[in-house]
């Protein structure tokens, strides 16, 4: 006999970084309230000891039990790995902290470049930590979505260490199995070791490729990028766009790169960036026609703002932010 | 913003008639209590006024709040359809105790003999209640596991006229999508209107005879059968093969015919039959060879229990009920 509740009691209430669809998958199901923790551009977005603590008081302030730690790795919106350092501390916060660590790493075959990824459970058993009890605390979570291109195919994993966890997701994945005609194919897929490993490899290079050429062209337009080495998506800044250093200025932004432009180009505040002015870009899903296209009209769009010393001087404080992440 | 909650408090207490797989499927999960309403070999199994009105009054003593009616029609384990005088009386006590009826009608298209198949839906429209509460509260699920021969498909359905459990259901549908490859292939299958309709005619026409087969085996072993118009199964008396009329005694005939004849033929008390003795006899998933082979070992384990005058004179009470179906 086993309930929904037993997997959710365990797991309610996480931190996230940037959540977006998190708010639909993890809260409005469970339940689970989610705090951010906040990162800025003035460190390229990467996670310290003091913003998670700061999260953690945050929640507590609130009254929440914190319960967990929900990190994203490689990073959606950012197209980054998480470093050691980055992993060490999470992993430290979650010892210190008597919680759990819920590593979402449905990017991990999108690595294009360095540094190489590293899953969490790497981490905590470099760390020979398999007899503390935090190795029973360290949940990865994934699914061939991403890496494969199946988003359709519904397929997800959990990795873990705890036996409860596993048995309870065991027993509720009856009530969303996957098709056996999938299973059929997906096992043909991943048993074929050739077409795996050249897939991945590929799969990299023109990820690399497409991504340098984006890059490449918004640079052009004087537009900035988080520096990335994975994912399907650049981590646009936008911020010198903006009328104003506010979250309308930046839905306003999206509403007109939507309306008269014609791409949908995710809002940070989407993600609960804290800083307005930053767009997640997907590149990895259309044509090369598509991408010439969008990337024209883009640059019409940015000549149509007028961005230049005018914009620059009235917002001096932003174009300095930008600098920091070049 | 919604939560499976939402769906589970509408429904958090169902009446079922037999449960099996639905203590499974529908208690462990929600916490919601099934009360049995116990029909009886005296009347053919049918559901009566007084049975719904028992059941009904035993969960009210159990301190429940009844929320539902659970039906499966056809249904599983007696392999009979409804009659159109049963889904009255169903409706009729849903509506004098405002309460939701939920039918599954899974094995719909199993239907090879007369009386036709009515489905619940068709039954309340029938009497005119577009316009009455009771119009918001009967909702029909389905899937494609039974009626095509898909269990691994894990394609489910559910009809209803109640806007708030289809817009809640559709929401909850997205943490259980089909895939889109198992979509793509039942849309051609579905979209074939000759091949359905062929295969519906086809399919009936051998349920029947394999039916007819294993009825007539089974007749001549002195093992008596519910007369069935659709399912993949009988509906098997074998109280006289009982040592005592007690369900410890059909467990250890259960064991026997599991562990000595090789065959896995489900108790009665799994689906919480009231009398000891009924056993489902599934005859759709196997070969004729199988069928042949299954059907041998049944008659030499009857052979070594040895019934005849003796037993009928150990269970006289038992004989009688036999009769009272034939």
């Amino acid at each position: 006999m086993f309930t929904i509740q037993e997997l959710e009691r365990e797991f309610n209430f996480c931190y996230v970084e940037f959540t977006c669809r998190f708010d639909r998958d993890l809260k409005w199901r469970t339940g689970v309230e989610i705090v951010p923790i906040h990162c800025y551009s003035s460190n390229g977005f990467r996670i310290t000891q003091s913003a998670m603590e700061e999260a953690y008081q945050a929640a507590q302030k609130l009254g929440m039990k914190v319960k967990g730690v929900f990190i994203t790795n490689p990073s959606n919106p950012l197209g980054t790995t998480m470093t050691a350092n980055e992993l060490d501390m999470v992993v430290e916060f979650a010892i210190s902290k008597n919680v759990h660590i819920v590593s979402d790493e449905v990017y991990s075959g999108t690595v294009f470049d360095s540094p190489t990824f590293t899953s969490l459970m790497s981490a905590v058993a470099d760390k020979n930590l398999e007899n503390h009890s935090i190795w029973r605390r360290v949940h990865i979570v994934s699914s061939l979505s991403k890496d494969l291109g199946l988003p359709g195919f519904r397929i997800g994993m959990i990795y873990s260490n705890n036996e409860i966890l596993v048995a309870t997701a065991t027993k509720m994945s009856s009530f969303g199995l996957i098709s056996s005609q999938t299973q059929y194919l997906l096992a043909n897929i991943l048993g074929d070791r050739k077409f795996t490993e050249n897939y991945v490899k590929e799969n990299g290079r023109r990820l690399k490729k497409r991504r340098e050429t984006i890059v490449s062209w918004l640079n052009g337009f004087g537009i900035r990028c988080l520096e990335g080495n994975a994912g399907l998506f650049c981590w646009v800044d936008m911020r010198h766009l903006l009328s104003f250093n506010t979250f309308e200025a930046e839905m306003e932004i999206w509403m007109k790169i939507l309306c008269d432009v014609g791409l949908n180009v995710s809002p940070g505040s989407s993600f609960h960036c804290s800083e307005p002015g930053w767009f997640r870009v997907c590149f990895a899903n259309m044509s090369e026609e598509a991408l010439l296209a969008s990337m024209r009209r883009i640059k019409a769009f940015v000549d149509s703002v007028g961005v230049g010393e005018d914009c620059r001087k009235i917002h001096p404080g932003k174009r300095s932010l930008v600098c920091s992440i070049d």
